[in-house]
């Protein structure tokens, strides 16, 4: 039900951001507030009772659901961003991408260690970032305890990797 | 009242980005989503019963509350992006930086021609970002109708040249 409502709320764009790649363009649902609404109920929903203390958001997209999403579960938000974007000490990782590499970081201070962590991002894909942010994650000390996403792409082989963390991956639409 | 707790989980970092800036770090903001909710509810109370159709958010940390405030007001969100990430047929706007300049877009079908939109932002500075963000809205054929921003620095320049836009900037800390 809210899978269907997703996915006629995402729009296909062919060769984004480059060849041959088909981009799901998520906007289209920041415009529909009742169903901004159900993505956070089905997410509430999906997450159940599984204890956790912090919400990590992936910049940038991440930061449109996870802030919704901490807010009413009452948790903490803590933003992992591109590197250089963090005003106060960070913790840096970095991580290949198809062509060359890149660097996320996240405020030393952003959790105490041992704390759960659900990271979230709007899509999964390669989760190459994701599988970062897991990484960065476990250099502070904290522990991955659950993925959330608003769309998995199924067909690539992130969610596999995302499981040597954590077998918690919440999405809501999935290719 | 808000504005007091609002300030008191905001960071100074001195000399970042560069030397001689004292960067406000909203980051403590959002492991408090007691005071999330309340700067929600304050912004509504602001808004009051200004009549518009959009609520415009600058990326990245516009994406925070500018989609809870959206939400809230049930108004459709559109994000404003730096170039190259936005994934549709985009208008774009460039603007001068202190050193060299930069271009931001929005999707060219983010809303109707003749919409009454907010513009969002988490802080209002210099005001160059906001500024292009308002010449980019009123080149898609919008109308800016107002600015919502958790923390404004007054002793900049930016409020006044947002005012040859709208007179209704709504910002709840300033210093």
């Amino acid at each position: 039900m809210i899978e269907e409502r997703i996915k006629s709320h995402i729009r296909d764009i062919p060769d984004f951001p480059k060849p041959g790649i088909i981009f799901k363009d998520i906007t289209p649902i920041l415009k529909e507030q009742s169903l901004c609404s159900a993505i956070v109920d089905a997410f509430v929903e999906k997450i159940g009772d599984l204890q956790f203390d912090v919400i990590a958001g992936i910049e940038s997209r991440g930061f449109l659901f996870g802030l919704m999403l901490a807010n009413r579960l009452n948790k903490p938000f803590v933003p992992i961003r591109k590197v250089g974007k963090l005003p106060h000490k960070t913790i840096q990782q970095a991580y290949e991408l198809e062509y060359g590499s890149a660097v996320i970081e996240i405020h030393e201070d952003a959790f105490e260690p041992g704390a759960k962590v659900l990271i979230h991002d709007d899509l999964l894909a390669t989760g190459g970032t994701v599988m970062a942010s897991s990484m960065l994650i476990e250099k502070m000390g904290g522990e991955v305890v659950g993925y959330s996403f608003i769309v998995s792409l199924r067909f690539l082989n992130g969610w596999q990797q995302l499981e040597t963390y954590s077998n918690n991956v919440y999405s809501l639409a999935e290719y």
